[in-house]
């Protein structure tokens, strides 16, 4: 009996020549509507479906496959007896293989202005149940969705037939992109937060050397349909490929320079931690903020700026060891000077685009905690001036600029700002008066005069005391502790300023 | 015409009261196998699949609905003229409701020794297809998955008719039912790691109150199949829910208590770094060194101990204000304890079963970071003595203690060991030396003797020698650095000793 391969493909690519092929190798080539047409313009000899179900393709095109010819002849276990007398009563002929690849749902949602019932339509039905069968009966027969297996199914075809071992390895494959899609389709109709399943599906788009540590294998992963304004939307313009903590600084980089939409700005972040962030009207100055707040640490760095870099910008930043800058664009003359250095990687992401409200996730020992990204920023009904004296104007602006961001770093958290640049960054502590020690240490003699920003409530007054005593004359956090009022008296008896945002901004991962 | 529903459950609870009341709503109830028989059973009359198909159920149910009379039923496009005239031509009606769940392939593959072909036949092929039909056609069918929603749909069908809300509801819960499955699936029968797409599902375990901030919405979902020793396995025994960030510090503590499998220990940890770690021959002496290493920041904190918690034990905890603590188990005196106190909660995790190796998770903005967990010890082929001295055996001891916990700090991470303690921690730092002083400096008179390990290799001299100077008699990091050879000087010139494991511990989130 001639071997049997149904295929109805969405991606056309290499069809005719594998089509032709498998039938060189004394298969039947079964086929539907757009496939069949191809192959046949393509010399291929082709059975229409609607001759091997005796029934016509209905409801347009939405009912052809799903018929017991089609899905007795792959799920048939042919081992047993009873399969084999059961299909010759129904006159069914086995199937040995499928080259299915399916509507393309996602190219549809991608389009600007989908419509629903665009998106609708385009969900395969018949596809994925073909998947399916075959890839369950994968000890009888064999599923193709990818035509990057056409080679290796081919030269097993023409041998000794396909081999199990590649059989179970398509259906696994099979089950992938069936998963993927659902999961997109799922996504695309869900309009509940945080439903009863939540399944998630990425697309691998660049395997990693290692992970964190170079005994940890790593990939990195995007979303199907990344947001315009994201670093997997990224496009490297130069230097050696990411490294996963790459990724990880970047990321957080990205998103801290996000912050900055009304002014130039630069930050640096080193193990994901910003350690030096500047302000200025121009970019130039702007990295000299940044990399005045902390020319140590910047070393190794991530730098992100939230506008082109310029040939005096670039100069600048070829003067130090950077792993990556990220930037909107980059002038041919700053490309041309940072091109030089071959081990930095340039990154252009579009700063302006659709940002996309995403889940943020952490994963735990067998499970995930899935949260709201943190984008919220100050609101201004909330912020409170809890002290006598307010801040002035000079203040409230380094008050907001240290909250900015105090936002991204690691919590326990204290930042401390002066002019327009980060002059003090403790991060990561477990109690939060020593993260309040770190950045007046770093400060030093820039502390004098300092505006502070706290990512949670002062459960004493001790922090406001270290910060009186290194010349803080403003604070801002977000109140609401038992004991406010202590770090209040502290904060008027020195004639110092404190604001509350009503607000907390822990950050752990 | 009468409405025609079609059941086919494999959780059958509340399935025939539904079915009757749809009956007296006027529904036909079509029906197949265990379904149709259980309602037969209950009184309600049921029309066989096969008198719908004019076709028998072969291949041992594997193809029963697979067939154009029900998915061209379920499929037409009831606005359209032309598809009412092939259905009528074909002599197919309409079906307006599905209520179907799946093959229990989860439950197959949970079961111990499973065999790979019983999992295999417990893949659902047809019910899919019907579900994923149903839920396409929306517009005109309602589709049921989940017998909670029962209620509501024979209420809306009692009235007038099931609303078009509704049934996008359902049809996007359908969606997320058959991706969840075919994520399973797809994640039983793939062997390689890191494939080309993955698709991660899990199932919703707890709305939290919030998440890392109160402005941030947020859930913990639990892996389908959680390995006994995870946290999301974990049994709360007393106290309030957890919250987001109890969640995360657990996972945190349950990592690191893990690492101790030799010894009694108890880790406390603060906003996912552990700030005090005691190991002892007994519990109560572990948790007292552990709460002597740092009897501040533990205040507040998460507890994780490895052996059952006696009274000894539960009267220490009890008279600190702790927010979670966990246990492989508490007696029942000391249950009595710690159960006064209104607000700890206690949990109960398996800390001997299976662990599964999975993939840690970290999302970026449009994408995902996948890697190997960070679970391996250390190698004693590859760790070498660099100094001049080797440790003596007690050195050895402290080491091999700093080593674990450093693992567990955030990056750049220091940690002082002395005796059965920790006694300086220096966590999340964006320069090595700063993350050395901050556990010098928490140290105090404690550094003198102490054992200093680091996650990372030095890159300058500066960390050795701050350790000199404190008094640190033995170090222990990767090495690796260009400038490995300074630091070995200044160790060899103070007579300390300095151990090079190879491996790195970088840990970011």
């Amino acid at each position: 009996m001639k071997r049997r391969a149904l295929i109805s493909v969405s991606d056309k690519s290499g069809i005719s020549d594998f089509a032709k092929a498998l039938q060189d190798a004394d298969f039947e080539i079964i086929s539907t509507g757009g496939t069949q047409r191809a192959l046949e313009e393509a010399g291929v000899p082709v059975t229409g479906i609607s001759e091997v179900t005796n029934f016509p393709e209905i409801l347009d095109g939405r009912v052809k496959t799903l018929h017991p010819a089609i899905h007795g002849g792959l799920l048939a276990d042919r081992e047993k007896e009873a399969h084999w007398e059961a299909l010759q009563a129904q006159a069914i002929d086995p199937i040995d293989l499928v080259v299915v690849n399916l509507y393309p749902f996602k190219e549809t949602i991608s389009k600007k202005g989908v419509e629903d019932a665009d998106a609708i339509e385009n969900i395969d039905i018949g596809g994925p149940a073909m998947l399916r069968a075959a890839a369950k009966n994968h000890a009888h027969v064999a599923v193709v969705t990818d035509p990057g297996d056409y080679k290796r199914v081919l030269e097993e075809a023409r041998g000794s037939g396909i081999r199990f071992d590649t059989r179970r390895h398509l259906a696994a494959k099979a089950f992938r992109h069936t998963a993927a899609y659902d999961a997109l389709v799922a996504d695309y109709m869900t309009e509940e937060a945080f439903p009863e399943t939540m399944t998630l599906t990425y697309e691998k788009k660049q395997a990693l050397r290692y992970g964190e540590n170079p005994h940890q294998g790593a990939s990195f992963y995007e979303h199907p349909l990344p947001a315009v304004s994201s670093m997997a939307a990224a496009e490297q313009l130069h230097g050696k490929e990411l490294s996963y903590n790459n990724i990880n600084d970047v990321n957080a980089a990205f998103a801290l320079i996000s912050e900055f939409s009304d002014t130039k700005a630069a930050v640096a972040v080193k193990h994901t931690n910003p350690c030096g962030v500047g302000i200025a009207d121009k970019l130039p100055a702007a990295f000299e903020e940044a990399y005045a707040a902390d020319p140590v640490s910047i070393f190794g760095g991530i730098v992100a700026v939230n506008d082109t870099v310029d040939a005096d910008t670039a100069e600048q930043l070829a003067n130090i060891f950077l792993e990556v800058v990220i930037a909107p664009d980059f002038s041919d003359e700053a490309l041309a000077i940072l091109q030089k250095k071959k081990n930095i990687r340039l990154l252009k992401v579009d700063m302006d685009g659709d940002r996309k409200g995403s889940y943020a996730l952490t994963s735990v020992s067998g499970g995930m905690l899935v949260q709201d990204a943190d984008v919220k920023g100050l609101v201004d009904a909330d912020v409170n001036v809890a002290t006598k004296r307010e801040p002035t104007s000079a203040e409230w602006r380094s008050l907001g600029f240290a909250w900015r961001v105090v936002k991204h770093v690691k919590s326990n958290a204290i930042v401390l700002t002066k002019g327009n640049r980060t002059v003090g960054v403790g991060a990561g502590q477990m109690n939060r008066v020593g993260a309040a020690e770190i950045a007046i240490a770093q400060a030093g003699s820039e502390a004098q005069g300092s505006a502070l920003a706290s990512d949670a409530f002062f459960p004493m007054k001790d922090t406001v005391e270290a910060a009186v005593k290194a010349g803080v004359t403003a604070v801002i956090q977000p109140g609401g502790s038992k004991r406010d009022q202590e770090s209040i008296d502290v904060a008027d008896e020195a004639g110092i300023t404190m604001v509350f945002t009503g607000m907390r901004h822990f950050r752990h991962a």
